[in-house]
């Protein structure tokens, strides 16, 4: 047999994000413009001096470490984990992670047999149905409600009519900012029970709940499913993706199930956990946070009111995360001239280019996130910034043509 | 479908090391004793101190960066691998790992599909046969020659004689220190391109070689085979295992195909890489690792003279890595008393237990590396304790019941 690369390698696409990077330089360059970059699936603050600072301790750390991760880190998460939920896992189901997307990933080759499917609700990140495919799984997306929340009845559906072995989806949701209900969480452990499917919970937004609510959380029903898995970390709420470090909590014996596999795969970086264990402690971290919520919640009154103002675009409010997920299809149709030569958009991919060509604004399209109406805009950039972006796609919007 | 975990999570082992130390523990609590630690893949040094300190620098990419790894590193381990072999990968071709380990795992990753086979040249990492599984595939080990080196003619044999889409080894050899010559690589560089697979060479102990030498290495080859790949990291070499950090280099759509499934699963962490950046262009690191080799020489030839003293044992001298890896099957079916009972050798987890009783001396068992016969002693630590360890075997040896 000639040996080439195997089906999984050759069926994975890229992040949509990537060949947007390329784009975005090559209209810098090429018109010698600013483009004002709302594509950012991150903070835009780092982590706290103290945080930063506390690398060069855990430097020492350079020996091999246990691998579902440090001593001191892992109880301090399963304190943090039922201080804001409520439910109590033992350090021993907590485990240590290459980013809450190297968690995703471990949990699916820890239950996946090749061919199962997993319920993906949508609109969903743009990972997940990726993450699936390279363990060997079936993603099978779950439209949602027409305002884009989970639909109950076609979770049912489609986790009957597959051979499923989990839900997925993320609360708050990226890249919708929609936050779930308790009532949908719980009819949501409702079909897993009922189906006997793992149900695993992307918390990485949690901390990013606007107008002084809280996010509920899977983890805070009263009669916590058992095979409910929370998917967690300190990337968003530390402003450190760059960093790569994550969590999972979950059942005993799939926590160790992930050791095993991680202990012959990826497992994490020793100085990374020790300044991270510094961040979940520090009072300096924990109100930086909350400042940058808070301004993410301004930009988003900002935006989502600027964007409403604007004939054929329909943006609802984003109740966390710090994305805002307009609809935009009003303008499918609708043409502009470009480099002497006349673009219709037709689709979400279309819009995103006639964004960042005539308003000089980089957004990702929604097409990659389950919905091709839709454009996914980050809140996370100073206020100017959205002012500024938000004049730039008022005039490119007024210049579109019937 | 009730969903529970995936065949492959039930079915992968846990690395052999761990539950050894547990029994480590409990010796040394029970017994009052205090045991000489023999166990380690790891060196007994730790990095120099600008490499500690550039993890300060590199907290401040906190921001997520490029999955293939950051610009200025992935350059300078391109022109450390065409110093270090002569090699010619450009820096595309080139991707940061979490560990090699991650390395290897990323490689099956993008190679195999479900039941491909994998030959895995015995005496072997314990971890190949774990990650090729985990990915889907078969491991077939390969017997080696009797002195423990690549048999071309059953590595040929295996190849033909099964679905084989890659062939993995590690030169300088963990477990037995032997260090391949150029024409074993060159033997096995024609039976990879002559059923063309993929050739996986670990060179993760390349500049652990002793007696003045240079390590051959696959990547020096006259005529480079296109499908042979490189894994290789700072893990050893710097004393940073627990940091998790390596890479690969190979043919681009291999590179370019770990790149997307990296982008969906475990990526390097960025202060990690920064940190490395500093450590592969430091004097003061290089100068550490060549002192570190020559007390591993000096460490060696201590253990290999003093084991080879002993009736029953034959230890071959390792030319590079920083284990020995003596056969001592010539003391099975002997007895010694312990705990009030009599206990007989009969295999290399007996023959471990009877030297961690007996003489404090921890090892790993030959079996999980593929020689049941043999047992894996390392001699990364202190001199003293290398004496010290060998007058307790010798002891402890000497009243052997035959």
């Amino acid at each position: 047999m000639a040996a080439e690369l195997s089906a999984i390698a050759n069926a994975v696409q890229a992040s949509a994000t990537l060949s947007l990077k390329a784009e975005i330089g090559r209209i810098e360059k090429t018109y010698g413009v600013k483009v004002i970059d709302m594509t950012a699936g991150q903070p835009d603050i780092g982590p706290t001096p103290d945080v930063i600072e506390a690398l060069v301790q855990g430097g020492k750390l350079y020996k091999y470490g246990p691998v579902p991760g440090e001593a001191g880190l892992r109880p301090l998460l399963a304190e943090t984990v039922k201080k804001e939920t409520g439910a109590s896992f033992t350090s021993d189901q907590i485990i240590m992670t290459v980013g809450a997307k190297g968690g995703i990933d471990s949990v699916m080759r820890a239950i996946l047999d090749p061919g199962d499917a997993v319920a993906i609700l949508a609109p969903y990140w743009v990972t997940y149905p990726e993450v699936v495919a390279i363990s060997g799984g079936k993603p099978v997306s779950v439209d949602p409600t027409p305002d884009l929340r989970p639909d109950i009845a076609r979770i049912e559906t489609a986790v009957r009519e597959n051979p499923t072995k989990a839900i997925l989806y993320s609360s708050p949701s990226n890249p919708t900012g929609v936050v779930y209900t308790r009532e949908e969480l719980d009819g949501i452990a409702a079909i897993a029970r009922k189906f006997d499917v793992w149900l695993v919970a992307d918390e990485i937004y949690r901390e990013f709940a606007f107008d002084g609510k809280t996010a509920p959380s899977l983890f805070s029903a009263d009669d916590l499913y058992e095979k409910a898995v929370l998917v967690d970390g300190p990337s968003k709420r530390f402003g450190i993706p760059g960093w790569r470090l994550g969590f999972v909590a979950g059942r005993l014996d799939l926590v160790k199930a992930i050791g095993r596999i991680q202990g012959h795969a990826a497992n994490a970086s020793r100085p990374i956990q020790a300044a991270v264990e510094v961040a979940y402690g520090s009072a300096q971290a924990r109100q930086a946070t909350a400042r940058m919520v808070s301004r993410y919640q301004q930009n988003r009154d900002l935006v989502v009111e600027g964007l409403n103002s604007l004939e054929g675009i329909k943006c609802p409010t984003p109740a966390g995360a710090f994305y805002c997920f307009p609809d935009v299809s009003g303008l499918y149709g609708r043409t502009y001239e470009f480099d002497g030569s006349t673009n219709k958009i037709e689709n979400s991919t279309d819009f995103r280019n006639f964004l960042l060509r005539k308003a000089n604004v980089a957004t990702v399209e929604g097409g990659p996130f389950g919905r091709d109406t839709h454009m996914r805009i980050s809140l996370a950039i100073s206020r100017e910034d959205c002012a500024a972006a938000l004049e730039n796609i008022k005039k490119a919007v007024s210049e579109l043509v019937s």
